[in-house]
């Protein structure tokens, strides 16, 4: 049994999206128990695509698995007392709270904390203001789109990873262990608010991106798939297959000269052009010429004698995969990786992913699909000790739902 | 005096490129003070794009700030053997280290146990096996640049955002959070490890992205700056800018319909079309025609007319920016928010990212550029009580670099 080091800890979560639940299904991978509070009829992305045939959304199956759904009508005001009832219930190790709720006076810090003083209860917001704010909107503003795509392509083009959701649901993982690393140490509870639209300046500028432009070369222009100020290109085989080759540091790039047997080409190049390409500087601002000299070598070989080639010559690089070809050599994995199947009533097979940060080199996996509001009266009952015909008073309102 | 969680730790840092730097300046903002150790000349990103015009690396300096620099000669015996003193060295709060090192056995968790068992050791490595990965051969292998890009763009559209590094470097911070938590909570020290291709094919995987290539759908085609599932798209407006406009709850639609005036045209393709667009499904599958009936409303109107017009709307969008625009507004703010100048004698006005978690809305800043090797000395003769005279001794034979 690898070690959990969250086993015993249980977290609150009233969310929707990415940022927040990944989040939460990180922690539950960590060993906690998550105990998921939703809208009785699900909250905005209940139905969010990918669908199976059948219409059931994978998307909310997969982010919110080992979890424990409990669905509460959370316009009522009984609704509402039981949400506040749940989220600050006794425990040492209880009393852990992510929302990324607008507008729910009654889910606010204040009126919360009122009830359990040392509440570790993290925010996840779209701008830092308060106002909304989705990956594709705050995306739209840190400049990566208008650097993102072909060479001379018009127009701004978005990545489709949720990149900012990602990084912003990390942070909400490393929110929630602060807390209770700041709780055993001190015994107090922490508000953290995160916004997703802070995650994504702070990141592009920390990686000196803005920083960049105040300098005379001024904003950088979009550059396809080169890496920029070293070296890195997509080629085409001869089978239509595409692969990235980098060679960053200058051994890597020895590698590459060598192993395409392009020595004597390079050499006369660098004289000619008095440059040294052993320095990444170099290999960047020729860019265009070293991609045109080793296309033929990739455009002449399948992916598979690329793949053979490149076996053990020390280049740095990986086959482009699709998705479904992912899935499929995970599928026919022994599953020992970070790909693993489960199987769900209601999404059939589920390729989910491990927790990727490994204890003592051991994944820490998760297997349980989560069925919305099924866990509803036992949470309530085990947390509020409420008793069975109290829960069928409640189920009867209309205020729980679920089993 | 805004609380710092991690005030009073200490956390040694081994490490390149984005992942392992971007943790622990994350941890230096959130208290932590994070020795840095690096090979005498460097490590291979020391001289990374984007650079100043004199040649200063931006990237460095910007992901390094606010740390301790120590250059230690680490192919030298007595540079190992210094190296692994500084990581063990004695203090409730010290014993934590992040690294990124392959193939350095005077680093190995065994080696560095040995000398203190309770260490707080995060690796961060490529792939999970130990072999090499960096972003782009990553993100090559999780399907992601074939969904990306305009529809029917032919091969791969790879990101500029190197996110599997940020998403890779803030579960780095997770993990030594982590560790302290467990430490505090057992005395023990704890081994984490976490690979690149791991949080990449993970992540996806938990979007449910490869379980929905085993649907009778298949593999998802590139949609360009569409939304998958729901109502986005980028428009270009009259004076050549461009805008993301989203509708993902029907609340957002209905807004966007209202502020666009399009309610008789849409009502009637509804009932033309007998669908619903009130259900983003809908607004999915007939994207392209939605697309081309707002575009008009764009086409006709400034940037800053659009703005004005959705302003109070109840429509989430975003103005796309490029990166110098963002860094000109930011010098000009009032720096209150997530981005901050400071000045570097290096790389003059720098602009760089708070932490973007606040504790208590408060953000969490850093003011202090780097020198590289600057503390060597000073780190030395703190922890490891060396004097004036074996100092000396260590920078005259090249062990130490530095002031």
């Amino acid at each position: 049994m690898p070690l959990q080091p969250l086993a015993g800890i249980t977290v609150f979560e009233n969310d929707s999206f990415v940022a927040g639940p990944s989040s939460c299904l990180a922690l539950s991978q960590l060993g906690a128990e998550v105990i998921k509070i939703d809208p009785i009829k699900g909250g905005p992305d209940i139905d969010r695509w990918p669908l199976t045939a059948d219409g059931a959304s994978i998307y909310w199956g997969t982010l919110n698995r080992n979890k424990r759904s409990v669905a509460i009508d959370l316009r009522s005001e009984e609704g509402q007392e039981l949400a506040q009832a749940l989220i600050t219930s006794p425990g040492e190790n209880a009393g852990v709270f992510v929302e990324n709720n607008v507008g729910r006076p009654f889910l606010a810090d204040e009126v919360l904390r009122a009830k359990r003083a040392d509440l570790i209860h993290v925010k996840v917001q779209g701008s830092a203001d308060g106002g909304p704010g989705v990956d594709y909107t705050v995306n739209a503003e840190t400049g990566i789109p208008l650097m993102t795509g072909p060479v001379d392509s018009p127009g701004p083009v978005n990545h489709v990873l949720p990149a900012w959701d990602l990084v912003c649901g990390q942070a909400a993982v490393t929110a929630v262990v602060m807390g209770l690393y700041h709780r055993a140490a001190t015994g107090e509870g922490l508000y953290e608010s995160i916004a997703l639209k802070d995650v994504a300046l702070a990141a592009v500028a920390n990686l000196g991106w803005y920083t960049e432009t105040l300098q005379p070369a001024g904003e950088r222009a979009k550059q396809g798939n080169h890496i920029f100020g070293s070296f890195g290109a997509s080629f085409r085989t001869a089978d239509g297959r595409h692969v990235m080759i980098t060679a960053i540091t200058k051994r890597q790039w020895g590698n590459l000269v060598q192993v395409t047997g392009l020595e004597a080409v390079i050499d006369a190049l660098q004289t000619s052009l008095e440059t040294d390409f052993t320095l990444e500087t170099n290999r960047y601002t020729y860019r265009e010429i070293l991609e045109s000299l080793f296309k033929p070598w990739f455009a002449q070989r399948t992916a598979q004698q690329v793949a053979a080639d490149l076996e053990g010559s020390g280049v740095l690089w990986g086959p482009y995969a699709s998705a479904g070809e992912v899935a499929r050599e995970a599928l026919d994995s022994d599953q020992s990786g970070v790909l693993r199947s489960i199987e769900s009533e209601t999404l059939g097979t589920m390729l989910v992913g491990a927790q990727p940060i490994r204890v003592n080199d051991e994944y820490l996996t998760d297997a349980q699909p989560t069925v919305f509001g099924a866990e509803t009266k036992a949470v309530l009952s085990e947390r509020l000790g409420l008793d069975s015909a109290e829960l069928g008073r409640l189920h009867d309102a209309g205020v729980i739902g679920g089993r």
